[in-house]
């Protein structure tokens, strides 16, 4: 089954200690579209100015992803510059503008509203629940926020997790949303918010996914050269709910899958800048490294 | 087949956010054999002073550990005061004294002198290399150090890491030693010391275990109330080794095992302060645990 991703597709300019690039394509509906189109239909929904490149249109479209939601609209493209130092755990945001974004209302064609997984890649939380109130059978509802929102939004983003089924949240806005400082009590908090689920990604530490029947936890694969992390977090739930979305099921054995694929997507993902690793991808690239995965813990 | 271990057996007074204990039983020896004596017999080699109480022998006694090579000597047990604050990551040590640490030559009996499997849990590296020096046909050696041993005798550590199979450390002491931030960076480079094989343990991310060979990542067992992390990767190193030695095999599968028996013993030893948890476990306890465990990452 195909999924909707409503989200940014941003002019991304990067400090690593690897190098800098500028005005890379990136954004977290991009990010996320790499890995889940591995495994289904993608529908982009995201607006861009009329700077936007156009072998950037052509690229995504080479990359077989449904843009007719996609909205190109006068004004400029969303831009973040950002740095990483030492570790590369955490970005420094340097800047952003948010261009076209600022007056972004998502629109979606007939025959996609109707689709029943949907994921709300971080952005707004105005513009996440203008989407979500347009869909017409949603089944399957995973949501990313950042912190930015936790503190300028909490009210409309916590009222929006009522609606969610699958809360995607890094460690430190699980932290806090929730007030928790330990992370299993930051999930069953955030699950008290209405999401039926919770997944919190802990970057090189793995994740954690709690629900109140059962608590999966998978450590990250293990890369020892992280080129640059940006998108890692979207990368990862484009492989997970790509799966889900593929496999049509939510049971203990489709989650764990799915965790680990969207592990082993977010691998792919900080090996190179932007997403020069992940355009390239294809599905058996993903189950090798699954393979290895594996190899790294089960018993 | 049975174990040695040398290490600290010390009087630990804590303070956590769940309250205060004095004068609670620890010290790395007498963690690690609480886990380690639920797979095979286990030689305690430490010290103690005249102050110790005597209801700690005979509860040690009663662990039924080998306690021939625990020296009473004249002067007070090494006591150590600590702190932990927030979620419980890292302890802030307020006291130390040493007492009859200070003086501290490790004896062996013969019959132990000949023990296959040692462990060097945190002590002095002099000391942990004049027990080694005595121990005449050492197969599988594991070390445990510290970052104060790390920063003030780095020399004799790395001398005696050439003669271990299995390097334990945590990530502040791995990164510390090795120089890197990247955690699999530092494993490599820690094995470039000499161990063969490197675990690095990350408290509620699970471990990380390298050999040129293969990498093994696991998660932590997910724990919600944390009491007391005192001694848990003494704990750790206590199952690991414990099932190592019980099994007499160092391959692929018996280290992944291994390290979840030693995830798990750890996941008890959090739960409660000093020994009170881990005193009272069983095998069964293990077992029923590690199935809940695997439950959270196996597919």
């Amino acid at each position: 089954m195909s999924i909707v991703v409503l989200g940014t597709v941003a002019l991304d300019s990067v400090n690593t200690p690897f190098g800098k690039r500028k005005e890379l394509l990136g954004g977290s509906a991009a990010h996320f579209s790499m890995a889940a189109r591995l495994f289904t239909k993608v529908n982009l929904v995201a607006i861009v100015g009329k700077d936007f490149p156009r072998q950037h249109i052509s690229f995504l479209e080479s990359k077989d992803l449904n843009l007719s939601s996609l909205i190109i609209d006068k004004g400029k493209t969303f831009r973040w510059e950002g740095e990483y130092r030492g570790d590369l755990n955490t970005a420094l945001t340097l800047n952003t503008e948010l261009g076209v974004l600022s007056v972004f209302k998502p629109r979606i064609s007939a025959q996609q509203s109707g689709i029943k997984n949907i994921f709300l890649a971080n952005v707004d939380p105005d513009i996440q629940e203008h989407l979500l109130r347009k869909m017409r059978n949603p089944q399957l509802v995973g949501l990313d926020s950042m912190n930015y929102w936790i503190n300028n939004k909490r009210k409309e983003l916590t009222r929006l997790l009522k609606h969610v089924d699958i809360y995607v949240a890094n460690d430190q806005e699980a932290r806090a949303l929730s007030g928790e400082t330990n992370i299993i009590k930051a999930a069953k908090a955030l699950k008290g918010y209405g999401a039926k689920m919770v997944l919190i990604k802990k970057g090189e530490h793995g994740v954690l996914f709690y629900t109140d029947k059962f608590i999966f936890s998978l450590p990250a694969y293990p890369v020892e050269k992280v080129i640059d992390p940006t998108g890692a977090g979207d990368t990862f739930a484009g492989g997970f709910m790509g799966y889900l979305a593929k496999t049509g099921k939510i049971n203990a054995l489709a989650i764990k899958k799915a965790l680990a694929y969207g592990t082993v997507a977010a691998s792919f993902n900080i090996e190179d800048f932007g997403l020069n690793r992940t355009r390239r991808l294809i599905p058996q690239d993903l189950e090798r490294r699954l393979n290895k995965f594996k190899d790294c813990f089960l018993f």
